[in-house]
C-alpha cells in the first residue's frame, strides 16, 4: 500500500454516491425467494414506502472493503454471517437516484430459509420474503432495483444449470432428494431423477453426515458441503436431452 | 424516473472516489496484448512513472452512466468509437487508492490492432501494448490493476473456450485460418483444426464477405460478423478430447 496522500492533494471535484446492494436468495414453501425491505414511509428519502433490495452507502469509516460492506448489510438485515456471497455486477447513472449521480455494487447471497431472522434495522418499515418470480411481476421496485433482481435471478437460474449452488440454499445435513428438489425449485423445471445422484456423487462435493432421523424404515443418508466457500462447477449442464 | 431532490435534502457523509478502468485487449504480433498507459512523473498522484490500466474518475458532468464513461476513456486513449465492452466487475476498497476510499467499475474490451490510434492524453507520460502474460509477470502495475488485469484474462479465456468473443480481435473480412489462429493466441494452445470450420459454421454467427486477395491460387472466403454486439455461445468448450 503507498502512503496516504495529504488532504490538501486530493482531489476535489462532485463525487457520485457509493452503494452496495445484495440480492438475498432462498427457497422456502417450494419457492426460490428474495428478501425485500420497504422504504420509509415518513422520510424525505426517495421512493417512500416502495419495496427495494436491501442495501445502502458505503460508510468508509466502517467498510474496509465493498465486500465487508456487503456482508454488514447482510448480518444487519438478516442475522447471518457468512452466507454465500457473489459479485453480481454493477450499475450507476446520474438518474438512477434522484438525489443525485451514484453508482452501486451488487452482490447476491444463498442461504438457507431456516437460518435466517428477519430484521427490519433502523431504516425500513417492513422486511419480507417474496418469491422472485413475483417480485420481477408485481408493482415496481424502488430504483433500478427491477433490473437489479433480474440480472441475478439470470446469473443464479443459469449457474444452476452447471454449479452445485443450489447445495448452499439447504439447511445441512440434507438428502439427495432434498437437494433435487431444490434444484428443480430454482430452474422451475424437473430434472432427470436416474442420472441426478450418480451426478451429485461424481461431482465429488458432498460428504456423508449420518442418517437423517425419518419415518422411513429406510431413513436416507444426510450430506453436508465439503467446503461452503465456493461452488463445483459440473462438466454438462442439465439441460434436458436432446437440447443442445 | 423520480423528480430531482432539492440540494438540502442530500445526505451529507464523505464519499468514496467512484472510477471506472478499462482493460484493453488486442492481438498483435501473434501474441494476445493489453493496452497500458504510464502515469505522469512529474505530479502528486499517486504511483508516478507506473503502468496503469487506461481509467479514472467519473466525470458527473460528462458521463449519462458507467458505460458512457468507460466509452469516453476508450475513445480518449485508441480513437475506437464502438468496440465489444463487457462490465468485468468492481473493486473498491479503503485501501486500493492512497487518496481515500475508492471503488472501481472495470469493463473490458476487445478491438482489432489496426483500428487503434493510440493518444496519451492528458494525463499520460507514456501509453503502449504490452503482452498479457508479460503484464501481469512484470513491474507491478498502479493501484490493484494487476488484480483487475489477472481477473480479465481469466475471463476472457474462460469465454473463449465456449464463445465467438475472439472474432471481435480481428478486423474485417477475415479467413477462418485467420479465426482459428485468434483463439489458439488466446488460449495459448492449438485448438483441432478439422473439428474448427464445421464447429464455427454450426455456431452461425459468419456471414461471407467475398474471397480474400491472396497470392494462393484458391483464394479463401472472408467473413465478418452477424452481431457486432454479442458473442455467441457454443454449446460445448473447446477443451481437448479426453478432458471433462
Amino acid at each position: 500500500m503507498a502512503p496516504k496522500v495529504p488532504r490538501q492533494q486530493q482531489p476535489d471535484f462532485p463525487r457520485p454516491y457509493t452503494t452496495v446492494d445484495v440480492v438475498i436468495f432462498t427457497v422456502l414453501d417450494e419457492a426460490l425467494k428474495v428478501l425485500l425491505v420497504q422504504r420509509p414511509l415518513d422520510t424525505s428519502d426517495p421512493y417512500p414506502g416502495r419495496w427495494a433490495l436491501p442495501g445502502g452507502f458505503v460508510d468508509i469509516e466502517r467498510d474496509a472493503d465493498l465486500l465487508a460492506c456487503a456482508r454488514r448489510k447482510l448480518l444487519e438485515k438478516t442475522a447471518v454471517r457468512s452466507p454465500y456471497l457473489e459479485q453480481l455486477g454493477s450499475w450507476g447513472s446520474a438518474t438512477r437516484d434522484p438525489r443525485g449521480w451514484s453508482s452501486t455494487h451488487a452482490y447476491f447471497a444463498l442461504m438457507p430459509a431456516q437460518d435466517v431472522q428477519l430484521a427490519k434495522g433502523a431504516n425500513a418499515a417492513d422486511v419480507a420474503w417474496f418469491e422472485a418470480d413475483a417480485a420481477l411481476a408485481g408493482p415496481s421496485l424502488a430504483f433500478d432495483h427491477a433490473q437489479i433482481l433480474k440480472a441475478a435471478v439470470d446469473r443464479l437460474r443459469g449457474k444452476v444449470e452447471y454449479t452445485s449452488l443450489p447445495a448452499f440454499l439447504l439447511a445441512e445435513p440434507f438428502t439427495l432428494p432434498q437437494l433435487q428438489k431444490t434444484y428443480e425449485i430454482v430452474l422451475g423445471r424437473p430434472v432427470d431423477k436416474s442420472g441426478f445422484r450418480t451426478r451429485m456423487m461424481a461431482a465429488d462435493f458432498l460428504e456423508e453426515a449420518g442418517v437423517v432421523e425419518s419415518a422411513s424404515h429406510r431413513p436416507p443418508m444426510g450430506y453436508r458441503l465439503k467446503d461452503r466457500s465456493m461452488p463445483v462447477f459440473f462438466p454438462r449442464t442439465f439441460s434436458p436431452r436432446g437440447e443442445p
